[in-house]
C-alpha cells in the first residue's frame, strides 16, 4: 500500500506503536484475535508496528468449540492473519468446562490458552474504550468498591491492551478500510449475556439521558481511578515496611495514618499472617485496634487467627497459642 | 402512639439518630421539607428524635414559585410539619433565575434559601439511597474523575443527609405507616429532567441486566471513594506543609511521592499562588517538573503565572517577574 493510510488505521495503529514502546518487549509480541473488528483490527495494526520495530508477531486464535464449526471459524481466522503477514499463527483449543456459568468459562479457558500460548510474551488483547466502559458498568453493578470500577489497565502482564482509548466503531472503520471481514461472534448479540444487554440497551440508554460522551467519560474516571489507587497501594506498601517489627506491626507507626489507607495496610499484613479471606467488617474490626482502641479483646479471623494489640504492637496469632 | 412502631418508621429514626448522634447540633436542627415521601418522612423522625435529644426542631420548607399554586403546596407541607409537632416552621418563599437551565436554577436558589434560614444550625435533607445511586450516574456521564462519582457525603455542613442508606421505598412505607399524605411533585415524572430519566428509565434496566441491587452497589463503592479521597486529600495537605518553604516547594520531598498524590499537593499549591483554573493538561506538565525533570522551562498557567523549577524548589510568579 502506498500514500497515507485511512484515520481509522492510523490511529489504531498509533495506539499499539504507543503501548509497545512503553512495554519494550524483547523479541516478539503476541496478539489475540477472536476474528472480530477489534482483534482483526489489532492484529493488522500490531503486524504492521511489530515488524518495523523487528519483533516477531504471533496471532493466536481460540476455538472455544462452543459453536457448531467452531473449529471452521477458527481456522478462518488464521487465514486472515496469515494474509496479513504474521510471522507465526496459532490455533488453541480449548475445552470449556466448570463453574460460574457459559461466559465466565469460556473466558477462564481462553486466557489459560492464550497465556500458555504466548511463550512468556505479551498478548496483546483488542479491549476498546467501549469495553472498557461495559467493565466500568459491570464493577459498579458489584459494589465493591473502587477498585471494582477502576477498569481494565493498559499494561498488565502478560497482557496488553493498547486500544483502550480506541473506540469500537474506530476498529471497525480500520477494518473496512484494509479491506478485512471482521467475524461477527453470535454470542455478541446474545442477549442473555450480561456483557451484551449493557452494551446493547444500558449504554445507548445513558448516552441518550446524558447527552453522549459515556463511553469517553467512564473511560477517563476510570484512569483517574487507577492513579488513585496505585497511589494508596504504593503508600500502604512504604507503610507496611516502614511499621514492621518482625512479624509484629508498631502502633504508634499507624496512629495518626487516614483510615482508608490504614486499612490497606493491615489487609496485606493480615493476608500475609495466614487469614485466607478477610471481609470489610474484620477490616474495621482491626483497624479499632488502632484507631479506637479503648482495652479491647482480640479480633477473631478467618483460618483460626486472632489480630490483638499488646505492649503497643499489632499481632496475629493463632487462637491457642 | 403506643405499641411499636412500624419497621419503616423506626428504620427512618435510627438513621436520624445515628447522624444527630454524630453531628451532635447544639441546640436546633433544622429540616428541609420539599413535602414528598423522602423529606416528609425524615420530617417526622426527626421530631421524634430531635425533641427527646432536646433540640427545637425547626421545618423549613421552600417555595420555588414555579407551578401554579406552589404556594398552597408551600402552605400544605407548612401544615403538615406543624401537624407533627414541630417547634418552628417556615415557608422560604425563593426567585428562581440564572444560567443553567431550570433544575440548575431552582437548587441553586433553594440552597441558598435553606443555608439563610438555617440560623448556622444543621439542615437536614432527605436525600435516599437512589437520589445517591443517581448522583454517582451523574457523576458518571460528567467523566470529570473520582470526586465526580463519590457521591453526597452525610455530614457536609451545613448539611446532614441521614437518608443515604434508607430506600426511597422505606420512606414511602414510613408515611404511609404515619398516616401522612405526600405530595407528587410533578417535576419528579418530568421526563425532561436528565435525575428523573436516571431514576425511571436507567436505573431499573441496570437493575433488571445486573440483577439486581444496583442502587446499593453504587452507594456502598461511593462510600469507600469517599474515603480512599479523604485519605489522599489528608495525606496532600500533610505533604504541602512538610515541602513547604516560603511559597515555594522542595523538590527533594516530592520525588518519592506517588503522581496522584504528588498532583493533589501541586493542585492546592497552585490554587493558593492564584491560578484562577486548572486543567489536568496544566497539573501534568508542573508534576513533570518533578517526575520528568529534564532541565525544561516553565509552564505557563492561567492568571499569568508560570511555575517553574530553580535550586530544588518549585516556584509559583508572575509571567514577567
Amino acid at each position: 500500500m502506498t500514500g497515507k493510510p485511512h484515520p481509522a488505521v492510523a490511529e489504531v495503529r498509533l495506539a499499539v506503536r504507543k503501548l509497545l514502546t512503553e512495554a519494550s518487549p524483547e523479541s516478539h509480541v503476541c496478539v489475540a484475535v477472536s476474528g472480530g473488528a477489534d482483534s482483526l483490527a489489532l492484529a493488522a495494526a500490531t503486524q504492521h508496528v511489530g515488524s518495523r520495530m523487528g519483533l516477531r508477531v504471533v496471532g493466536l486464535t481460540v476455538d472455544h468449540g462452543l459453536q457448531e464449526a467452531s473449529a471452521d471459524t477458527a481456522k478462518r481466522t488464521a487465514d486472515q492473519l496469515t494474509d496479513l503477514g504474521l510471522d507465526d499463527v496459532r490455533v488453541l483449543p480449548v475445552v470449556v468446562s466448570g463453574a460460574g456459568g457459559l461466559e465466565a468459562a469460556a473466558r477462564r479457558a481462553r486466557y489459560a490458552a492464550l497465556r500458555a500460548g504466548s511463550d512468556g510474551g505479551l498478548v496483546l488483547l483488542g479491549h476498546t474504550r467501549d469495553d472498557q466502559a461495559e467493565t466500568v458498568l459491570l464493577g459498579l453493578g458489584r459494589g465493591s468498591g473502587p477498585r471494582s470500577i477502576a477498569g481494565m489497565r493498559a499494561i498488565d502482564p502478560p497482557w496488553g491492551r493498547p486500544l483502550l482509548d480506541v473506540t469500537r466503531q474506530t476498529t471497525e472503520a480500520a477494518c473496512a478500510a484494509l479491506g478485512l471481514t471482521p467475524w461477527q461472534d453470535p454470542h455478541n448479540v446474545d442477549g442473555r449475556f450480561t456483557r451484551v444487554r449493557l452494551r446493547r440497551e444500558v449504554l445507548p440508554l445513558l448516552e441518550d439521558v446524558l447527552n453522549g460522551g459515556v463511553s469517553a467519560a467512564l473511560a477517563r474516571t476510570a484512569a483517574q481511578l487507577r492513579e488513585d489507587l496505585a497511589a494508596l497501594d504504593d503508600l500502604a506498601a512504604d507503610l507496611l515496611e516502614a511499621a514492621a517489627d518482625g512479624e509484629d506491626l508498631r502502633v504508634a507507626d499507624l496512629t495518626s495514618v487516614p483510615p482508608a489507607l490504614r486499612r490497606r495496610v493491615l489487609r496485606t499484613w493480615l493476608t500475609r499472617a495466614g487469614t485466607p479471606e478477610l471481609t470489610d467488617a474484620h477490616l474495621r474490626a482491626t483497624d479499632e485496634l488502632v484507631g479506637n482502641w479503648r482495652g479491647q479483646g482480640g479480633i477473631a479471623l478467618p483460618g483460626g487467627l486472632v489480630a490483638r494489640r499488646a505492649h503497643g504492637r499489632l499481632i496475629c496469632d493463632k487462637h491457642d497459642r
